[in-house]
């Protein structure tokens, strides 16, 4: 069976928008339809660059009766409104993580995403890494026994500006979110979070009472416990390995080399290129694939997108490590 | 300046008496000079193979005017006893971990060690490890700036017999007292302990009511967080890695290989042989620099040597562990 | 300086030419405009999927007026005529090596290339992928020190079908070649040979009395020694690796790992997935910048494309080998 | 059965000399009965630490009647008489490689010893090294096919004085030497040897005509192909590497590493400490087990030791690639 490319509206065109444009263009089964950014510069940059027609409204692009399915890039705050919008269209999304900073809000929405009978994906990218997703289905298929132990260390190369720490939701929402989704692509019953940290370099974490260095323990349902051990900096490269552990071995994924060369001399030997700069390169591939994951969502076939369920659970499971680092004590989640 | 080799009696005969016993033969500096067992053919064996008298009695050992220093590797509830009657003859002591069970115990004895003035070690072996202590020396000297994060992975190959589990005083004061004391090694002012953990595999834990699983994280003064990750199975074999992250860069510790050998086929490239079974293969090394030190210590001299002070920390921060997890609490602890 | 997408003709519609058809419709700085073979529904099939226009003959793409560059892809026995009608037509020309596997017609050829005044490119990609380049350009800028050795192992994934064998030149013409130009890349002037090697595994060389595993060493004008481990298979994958050992220190090149799994059990740790399956995986980046090498070629720009004497020199090289191999003795080559 | 220790008479306490009598000292089958130099202190100084009386000349130490055996460690040219004669006298002889620099005395005393009957083991000490003996019995085993290629890199730290150079029997015979043992480890009948190389860097193979850098193959009848990398220096430390390639795999025996620490900063990440300085400490459990091999041997048990045709045919090859690197061809041998 063929099928006609799905014509996809993209709302922001920052960074990330830039890179969904990319993908968008790259496949044979979606078009760039429409690209809107209040910042009409930003979405013609876009558009001459990848196809499609530029507006400055989101409205428009919704109500454009020219796009099959909607990609949200655009800011935090304002996520909840366009899925509402979109879904309310009977277009399928894709929404940029997290859903939004207050739980009440996204729970506000659940109903009316429920009701619609539209598919919304949310942009939890890892789970479409190719050494992750591999992990995670070696583990489904018992290649190392029962996982009792995930460990998780996620750095960032470097903190953000201040300005933007302050509107972030804190590192737990803002970054730790993305660690909650991956734990949860091996174990999604999570029923307690304890988390600890603290503001040792950071600035921007030290004027706005926020953390840049935590470390969050779960517990799942099933008794095994993940370990997600954050940082804001690291002066190694984006810093992004995971350890499964079970009770008849063990699956790593190691930080992705950036060359295949190696110095020895006779300081130092097998010294390697540091590893990737960020998110955009170490997971470009990621991108593509949950891209991909979602067209067929939206064609209404077998999809791995992470769910609005999903965003939410890691928004829940967000709210708690917040809570258990201010109050000290491991809080209890119903994911339910 | 030489010196005349340090006469050496060794309490208990188990493996790891028979361990220290075969270094203190091998050591230029010491010779095993009394042994003492109840289980008086333990003794023998090990005077027949590394020189020295036998005895059933530790008291007999202690007064026998024959020695200069103290070696106890008898079961733990013996230790407090031991070393007290040891400094009261003003011998030297090494110690294994952990000085007991109890803080109470720990905290009656150690007026009596203060006031003796006589050097006690305990066998915290793992600071002496060459790849830990050049690790510790690494950080000291700045190689990585501020460290911010240590993160200890400790896995043993296979859970201890479920009677010995029931005596243990559980898996913080019985295995992971080992990390505390590492993790004091790097950063010796803890002022805080979180700890979780479960029953996933281990029957004997399951009876005992004690935990197989377990992850602790630690704030130090200073602002650093260290994760300990135990289990007390491990199919790959013994798994004993620290990882030291700083402001500026990482210093990782690996497994220990067992083999220089790597295969690759058609199916896997790059397979090398399992890790170390054990400690007593893991650390020999360990082993063996620590008793050097001892001997420094006992003559005297500058030592690196685990001070019974900090025996008691570790004890202090496994109690703190026991009682977080019990209560899903963050425990503060004063080791001042 | 802004430049007009350069028109590529491209000659033959083969694996290889597949992959080129890809590299060209992927640049910014390069249309396809024709597309020739033969087999028309191979021509067909490109210009549906990359655009251009198809034809069956390469005469009718050199000669229409459209075409600002010509790339080569067709069975080496047409290109020395092909190349010959390119320049003649003012046309630049990236040619698939071997230029041709007798050294006659190509020395009967370099005149007319020469008087031309046309750039001529011949395919050895190998210098274009971004670890030996990086290898090469860090001891050309001494981080090691003078080059003493050079260790090439080139081992293909399969031996091909016993027909290709037989028009193949032979291993040193048809395989080693692309590692007689790697040596060169490092050290241009070779002037002596050696190489011995064995029919031990693929019965299409046996009955062509060609070889299918060989060692050849090269010494260079400067003393350095170049060593060949070529094998016609390797259950392993495409093994490619250079190891480059100077005076200082020693720079390697590993295989290309598939995955940043491993994975590790009580049988074997940190076993990983095998490498690549073959060229157009493994060297998939090395196309993309040798094509846009030859873009920078045909505009007159500086370019690090292999050149016409490239292209000879390493055809010497596998005549003298052949030679050597044959009778049992070292080469001299003069390349000058 | 038990044994009483076999008194071991040894001859040659230089630095190898010295190794040795710290392996017969610490074996618990044997123990340092007599020690013979005619530099006396040097005697002198070894029996002081491992027991055993010393004397100035070897042939008293042959005919003391109180050794069972001898251990040659004394320089090349009395390897042949302290063989005939302790073979006269019975005593099963271990003696360092090479059994001669002349080919020709090595033959006239080749009848003698086979008709004494004796058991005489040359210290190739690498075919003890425990990877590599893994390797050769797990391609023994089949684990990787039919064994295609082998390739050995073996490179020195530094070069040996220019005055030793100059009585060394040039690379081939000093160094390369161990190398075509090795080879004969996995393909006992060579039958073709090419060599080529140059004095690149060596003042002292410059001035006496020999080579510092080599590079040999070599031809087993099963049609398996041998590289030996050798060069004199090496920047990175003592480099010693085995690949073993066959038609279902590879086994790889890496360097050693010497720590288990690994530092990733901004600049290079995972970076080692540099490896072993030479062979007395990369070969150590090598010498051990070499000697428990030759303890056996005396006892006239089953033994892995090298044995005379052995040191003899290792003297073939290195002969045969002096010719071949003079003459520029390849040499046929008969080791038959």
């Amino acid at each position: 069976m063929t099928h006609s490319p799905i014509r996809i509206g993209l709302i922001g065109t920052g960074r990330i928008g830039q890179a969904h444009a990319a993908n968008i263009a790259a496949s044979p089964d979606a078009t760039l339809a429409r690209v809107a950014d209040p910042f009409i510069a930003g979405a013609t940059a876009v558009t001459e660059r990848f196809g499609g027609t530029a507006t400055a409204s989101a409205e428009e692009l919704i109500d454009s009766g020219e796009i099959d399915a909607v990609l949200i890039a655009s800011p935090t705050p304002t996520h909840v409104d366009l899925i509402g919008a979109a879904v309310d269209a009977g277009l399928p999304v894709l929404c940029e993580k997290p859903i939004d900073l207050d739980i009440a809000r996204v729970d506000a929405l659940a109903p009316r995403v429920a009701a619609s009978g539209v598919p919304v994906a949310i942009g939890f990218n890892r789970r479409f890494d190719p050494a992750f997703s591999a992990v995670q289905a070696r583990v489904a298929a018992g290649e190392i026994g029962r996982l009792e132990q995930l460990t998780i260390v996620s750095r960032d190369p470097a903190a953000p500006p201040a300005e933007y720490v302050g509107v972030s939701g804190g590192i737990f929402r803002d970054m730790t979110i993305h660690d909650f989704d991956m734990a949860r692509y091996f174990l999604p019953d999570i029923v307690e979070v304890t988390a600890i940290g603290g503001a040792l370099f950071d600035t921007g974490a030290q004027q706005h009472g926020d953390l840049d260095t935590a470390v969050t323990t779960l517990r799942a349902a099933s008794g095994a416990i993940v370990t997600i051990i954050n940082s804001r900096h690291s002066a190694i490269g984006y810093d992004q390995r995971i350890e499964a552990f079970g009770a008849g071995g063990m699956l790593q994924v190691a930080n992705a080399p950036t060359s295949l060369v190696s110095l020895s001399t006779a300081e130092t030997v097998e010294a390697k290129a540091p590893y990737q700069a960020f998110f955009l390169q170490r997971y470009a591939a990621a991108y593509a694939l949950e891209f991909d994951a979602f067209v067929r969502l939206a064609r209404g076939e077998d999809s791995a997108s992470s769910t609005f369920a999903d965003g939410r659970a890691a928004l829940v499971l967000a709210d708690a490590a917040v809570r258990s680092a201010a109050e000290g004590r491991t809080v209890a989640v119903d994911l339910g």
